[in-house]
């Protein structure tokens, strides 16, 4: 299936198409491959119990010896999470500007992965070699900092990956997307466009980072009491401008939850913050402060349980949150997330903040391209070949549409499934075979242990519980001991002592025929209590709790 | 706790205060009970395995001699759907519009309610009499026919139960909002008014209903296929629409999914709906009609896993999906289910299908008032005491907020929790005690049999599973047979022998130990198989199954 031609180039998306998530693309060019970042996804509801979504690599293990290096766009989870599952199994270069690998490192750092990888160094604006592919490295807005599209070449053209980005015209820290650079592959001459469709749902542009800082200038000059402010702990720029009006308006920043004090000092250690002396205290100082010359930036902007604002939002976080005290939460909801977060802010109001948060309020915008920006990539570039990337189906499908608008040639524009192999030549793409491509999932520390059957199981048990019938017999197949029944999860105890009750008489009448015909094969005994019991509970309470034979033997 | 007096009156929430759904509020006045509405929520997430939530009715059940009736506004579920529950134990009057009715009738025949039912039909802008309390029926428009606010005569003035609403200034069967009724209230003097906190974070007007016609009309213009189109059963206007579009572009229209096939029917008895001779044909009679010449009318709109759209979407529907047919989703994707929306509406463009939905289309507009309408119902009225209802603590807030600016006075606002009683005088509202509320869970045939200890159980089971260990010991204590363990929900099997087996091992030591040391209680046995495995297993899975330790003894 190698390449041998230097007239082709080969595309295998292993993740980020078809879902939100676990992002991760393989370039494959004269029998090398170039892999493009390596993103978890956090699980949806039905993965009962499950921690992490990573793509199956088993393809770069099967041809580990042609993997030149991973290239990564931006620091996100769901662009550079999966690498410390992948690099234990598949120690290669890995390349990314200063920020990606700096939150990188502290990841690995917790893994015990960091002595034995191989980090370099891009800047934003440069290129490298990796393997014999070159690839530029160019800025792009997001809502990380130091975040990157690549420009890959090939002898057919460029392959840019947009990955995630927007067009912040009135960016934070004055760095713009680098239209220039795009214009200019446009020109040379792009073969393929991978761009971002998660908001491709949205009319417009996406309004500027700097319109946040607005509302948090409102949010500052009315505030009588403390602030709280809750954000991503890797939106820099967000975190810059709540710097910045606690220096405008003479506060203190006092920081809370594990990720925020973790970013802000991977962010300060390379120089991403502009913060003066003194600005920053241990948030057991802050009561030395009085409560209108304080900021508490932390995380729990997505109503994640544990996380600072929630605990603070139940009374149960060192710091107390008082009347009158002025709370923002600087963020989105992300879909899955939204009942949680509007719990947090009930909660918030409850007690007598004043809440600012998504709705009526500009205190959050996102990060992503809406339509007209995703048009401005596509006119910039002019691809020849065109795939949308990042997003379910439907925006794929969507973002697919607004490119024959803009004028790419229907039969180039690709929407292949996780593991189709693309094959793009001078002339035409085409699906050549598959690669093995899907979810692989982590829980706790089993990566790939947790399959089909013992999900089925969780959601069986999650939703009837679960009812077990012990009994003990002995080698002449007699009851020596039970039939006892225990339940977990399927009735309260109390009330259904008669249902439990007709349930054991029943088995106990299995048992005594089966007895009475010498039937002792436990495979039989266990299908005839299943059956004396399966439709006579789902009649007795229309519930179907997972039912449980287990025969001992003496 | 009765009132003897004629010049004040008490008003109990008993749902739909902090939460969404399961609305219920009791008037008192001169020792008599007058309930509005009587509505089911439906379980979020954390609820494993339940069905509904209704509201706790001890307090009527206490007082069933002083309960004079049940007024209901419209006929959606959150109003309604506690009925059936509520009748078995308390059969009171109940007072609703022909629809309201009509639905009623259907639900309480599929429980075998009907025949026992006292149902009393009001027309809007009727008023009737329930005990001695004068209740006027006022039109206002909503995402369901004939839906009223209620105005509730007492001497004080009246209260003004608006309930679900919107002011459609160009409603669909020219019924609009009766304005004039609110105004008049408020010219005599009304002492409270309860309105609609659902949208209070949009600002603005919400949507006539007749955008929704000129989408459609678009979609039905473009389609040269069948056209589908799912929507809520209860929203005849739309129905209506679907109709109308049907005769102008010359389709049959066919209908799919158990509830529109009833509401249908229920509609067409009543009334509702204006339908020329052979436009509806039954779904089987689909083939015999080319595809341009038929549209689909179904459930679905929610991704309900059973609904008839859902089923088409995954090609497990009688009729099937063709490349080029038009999906129109009509309606807006409640909080909770926007993946499973999001999932079927991959899946129908998967299919080569046009889908027209919510994103950036006007396919679906809501029932509910933005902001300029709340604050145009309470300048309408005018009330001294402002109750904000229906809606999660922080809509509530908001939507108090709004009701100072109008001109409210702060303290004649109320935010009670459910179950407060709150008095109101000429002079002050004030609470006075609580009654019991909160609430009861159906889950199958149980209703209230479901409580935290079993949703406990149904969480941990669901996210890391079951470990059970059963051993079989003799009246000395001695093993004879086991210790087995058997898991589901935990671990594959395959692949995890060594970690059974070591368990096993654990657990055999300290069995053997506690038989030397003679001890034979079954509580300390299963203390002591509990200590040897949690922390164990958790240090080798970082998970957590529930440990079931199961001692038979013969």
């Amino acid at each position: 299936m190698s390449q041998k031609n230097n007239d082709s180039v080969s595309i295998i998306p292993l993740g980020g198409i078809g879902e939100i998530g676990k992002n991760m693309m393989l370039v494959e060019m004269n029998d090398e491959i170039l892999v493009v970042d390596a993103g978890v996804k956090f699980p949806e509801e039905d993965l009962h119990g499950v921690d992490l979504v990573i793509p199956d690599i088993s393809y770069l293990l099967r041809n580990r010896e042609r993997v030149k290096g991973i290239v990564l766009t931006h620091g996100h989870e769901d662009h550079i999470g999966a690498l410390p599952f992948i690099l234990k199994k598949l120690n290669v270069p890995i390349y990314g500007t200063k920020l990606t690998l700096g939150l990188l490192r502290e990841k690995l750092k917790s893994h015990n992965l960091l002595s034995r990888s191989y980090l370099r160094q891009v800047n934003p604006g440069n290129s490298t070699k990796v393997g014999s592919f070159k690839v530029d490295f160019i800025r792009v807005n997001h809502s990380i900092a130091d975040a990157c599209a690549l420009a890959i070449h090939t002898p057919l053209g460029a392959i840019v990956y947009a990955s995630d980005f927007k067009f912040d015209q009135t960016p934070i820290k004055g760095e713009m997307t680098d239209i220039h650079k795009f214009a200019e592959l446009g020109d040379e001459g792009v073969l393929a466009l991978f761009s971002d469709s998660t908001n491709v749902e949205r009319e417009g542009y996406t309004n500027s980072e700097r319109q946040v800082g607005q509302t948090l200038n409102n949010a500052f000059e009315n505030a009588n009491e403390k602030i709280l402010v809750a954000s991503f702990a890797s939106n820099f720029h967000r975190i810059q401008q709540v710097f910045d009006m606690a220096v405008k308006y003479n506060r203190k920043v006092a920081l809370s939850g594990r990720s925020m004090l973790n970013n802000v000092k991977i962010g300060r250690e390379l120089g991403y913050f502009e913060v003066p002396d003194n600005l920053i205290i241990d948030i057991n100082e802050i009561n030395n402060f009085s409560p209108d010359k304080v900021v508490l930036l932390m995380t729990g902007s997505q109503g994640e349980p544990r996380a600072a604002l929630t605990r603070m939002s139940r009374g149960d976080h060192r710091i107390s949150l008082n009347k009158g005290d002025t709370v923002v939460v600087s963020a989105t909801a992300i879909p899955g997330n939204a009942k949680a977060v509007g719990h947090t802010i009930n909660q918030l109001f409850k007690q007598g903040a004043n809440v600012i948060y998504e709705a009526l309020s500009g205190v959050h915008v996102s990060g992503h391209a809406s339509r007209e920006e995703l048009k401005l990539m596509l006119n910039l570039t002019r691809p020849k070949y065109f795939f949308p990337v990042h997003g379910e189906y439907r925006h794929l499908h969507l973002h697919a549409d607004l490119a024959k608008k803009v004028g790419v040639l229907k039969n180039n524009i690709f929407l292949p499934d996780l593991g189709d192999r693309i094959v793009l030549t001078e002339d035409k793409g085409y699906t050549q075979g598959t690669v093995p491509a899907g979810r692989i999932l982590v829980d706790g520390l089993g990566v790939g242990d947790v399959g089909s059957i013992v999900l089925r199981d969780r959601r069986l048990l999650s939703e009837n519980g679960i009812l077990m019938v012990v009994v003990t017999i002995n080698s002449k197949g007699q009851v020596v001991a039970g039939p006892d029944i225990i339940t977990r999860g399927f009735v309260y105890v109390r009330g259904s002592e008669k249902l439990i009750n007709d349930a054991t008489e029943r088995v106990e009448k299995v048992l005594s025929k089966c007895e009475e015909k010498h039937i002792t094969e436990w495979s039989v005994l266990k299908s005839k209590i299943r059956d004396a019991l399966d439709s006579y509970l789902y009649r007795r309470t229309k519930r179907n709790p997972m039912i449980m034979p287990i025969i001992m033997e003496v």
